[in-house]
């Protein structure tokens, strides 16, 4: 089933992305949604997830006062596109209802937004989202008039009595997590929120839950991955920057000035490398290895240059003749040493010259 | 309030550690519990964080037959003291049931384990729990019969109905996530094992409610810090992974060949790492880095040796000259790369020789 053909009756989607967070549970100064991941804030892996979907029309993004000024820059730095920045609220729900007030009711000339039949809530703290979940919920919300992505429960709830003693645990089965990304008709969320107290705004939480108690919709409960984890404590950002390392591009070029012996050689590593990593060939008859290190400065000036692109370049020197009856070590050892360097894509080591 | 003044009236307190899961939810095929962080299995972590509390007297560890000899090498191999090996059941209280029953109803002087009065039942894959909620956990199962580590939940917990839409969502405030470790009174939760029904046995995994369900003893409730987190995800594993790197030692060696050199470059170095890192001076006149790399072989060897006493060695050219103008800026690209040494704590480059 092609996106294409689902949305193409004309429905409009768009989403809403409440940033506004101050992050007081990572116990850090800067709120998550803006520490960096491998130099890159979280937010803007977040909104490349959503801008990449073609048929997302407009993504508002909002932030409290204080960081509209940071989220025009990221957006500025990272050239992100159908991109509206909104000022927040006190509270998780008045910064969504000002995201979703940002729609005109009617067609207005001067306003480049235009009301979609459909509007995305999701976390600017969940940067895993995929096109798959989302149109899942997209689709759902326009049958049902809400619809979110649920997980089963990592630990048992309990509720507690008065004393702080366990009242009673609820059995796990009959129990999801309520998680992001969550889709409604643009009518019901926006009818909700213009109904619900004060009390609600300012102390809930759940959108589903809005919707179910003031337009009367049930919401449908779509199972997602466990890529959808919120970031959440400090230990989270390590896992998404190990996530991101995961995903990121991993090659190898291997250059000599002799062909025979980097066809040999790119053969004998991707062999090694298990396939993980890609091998590329290179041969150079402007290059020599043979006259000693102190000569290759260029590798450290070349992976400066290099890194502006987001490229990290490392040397390693592989000392290759292929009747050394060692040679295998030495490709093991090279191997080992190329996997550790794509695994920790430390930007500090590029540019140096690293021996198998 | 010491622990040893708190316990010392007699009360003996032992652990179990369940430890038969399969990790199905990690997606490998290693349990998650036998994974390795920095090369060490997980398990042992969490065996390490509770063998060094002196007033544990013994710890349960119960692992599935398949993974016996596995738990006992890993006890050979990292040293640990006061570990019972018990195989498991078929599900999470079968196993903790089997840890309880290795324990004799009376003293018997064939059996080295005597029967506490409280026990500790704790995950193994829960590895950054420390003393301080052990002690908590502890006294409040001796005063109150049983106790259990709350955390506030991430996420909204709904309901659903038999279609798979919402029914109703919970309000978080008056919800915690039931966590571990969890502690009791010995009679109390062997007795409440022994009365359960085989549905809990095979359905159930919350011990605080099978204390609540056949004994009426209401579990106090103990707030928790987030490091309690079970591993879950292959993400928790990269997470546990840098927050062990985290707790690592982090020194730097400065070795010349003059004194003064030494103190001056260790001063700087020392300065710009910010106090992150101890710098420790050393000068040795038996070594001299003026002739070239290739004689440097030496530092993997040494570095191949230490590396099995877990000590990860690397070595950081600096070309030190204190009248060169562009001296802060070589110790500032020293600097940098000692940090990214030590984050990453990569055991495959080590015995490289890096150019600042």
């Amino acid at each position: 089933m092609e996106p294409g053909d689902v949305l193409s009756g004309g429905a409009s989607v768009a989403a809403v992305l409440p940033a506004g967070g101050s992050g007081e549970r990572l116990g850090g100064a800067t709120p998550k949604q803006f520490c960096a991941l491998l130099g890159r804030p979280l937010i803007s892996y977040t909104v490349r997830a959503l801008e990449r979907i073609n048929w997302i029309s407009d993504i508002v993004v909002v932030v409290s006062l204080e960081n509209i000024e940071t989220m025009k820059s990221i957006i500025e730095k990272y050239g992100h596109k159908r991109i509206t920045v909104v000022e927040g609220g006190m509270t998780r729900h008045r910064s969504i209802f000002n995201g979703l007030k940002i729609f005109p009711e009617s067609k207005l000339s001067s306003c480049p937004l235009q009301k979609p039949e459909v509007v995305i809530i999701h976390d600017a703290v969940r940067p895993f989202v995929e096109e798959d979940i989302l149109l899942k919920v997209v689709l759902a919300a326009k049958e049902h008039g809400a619809a979110g992505a649920i997980r089963p429960l990592v630990s048992t709830v309990v509720a507690s009595s008065a004393d702080g003693s366990l009242d009673h645990s609820l059995e796990r089965s009959r129990y999801r997590a309520s998680e992001m990304p969550q889709a409604f008709l643009f009518d019901i969320i926006y009818q909700a929120y213009h109904q619900c107290t004060d009390y609600d705004l300012d102390y809930g939480t759940e959108c589903l839950h809005l919707a179910l108690k003031y337009c009367k919709t049930n919401a449908k409960l779509i199972e997602g991955s466990p890529d959808l984890w919120k970031v959440t404590y400090k230990r989270d950002l390590y896992a998404a920057e190990s996530v991101i390392k995961d995903t990121l591009s991993q090659q190898v070029c291997v250059t000599t000035d002799m062909k025979e012996d980097a066809v040999q050689l790119g053969f004998l590593l991707q062999e090694t490398l298990k396939n993980e990593v890609k091998v590329h060939l290179n041969v150079s008859e402007n290059m020599s290895f043979s006259n000693g290190m102190e000569e290759l400065s260029w590798i450290k000036e070349f992976a400066r240059e290099v890194k502006k692109k987001n490229i990290l370049v490392y040397g390693l020197l592989i000392h290759y003749n292929k009747d050394d009856p060692k040679l295998q070590e030495t490709i093991n050892s090279a191997a080992a040493i190329i996997s550790a360097l794509i695994k920790d894509r430390n930007p500090e080591l590029i540019g140096q010259l690293l021996v198998a």
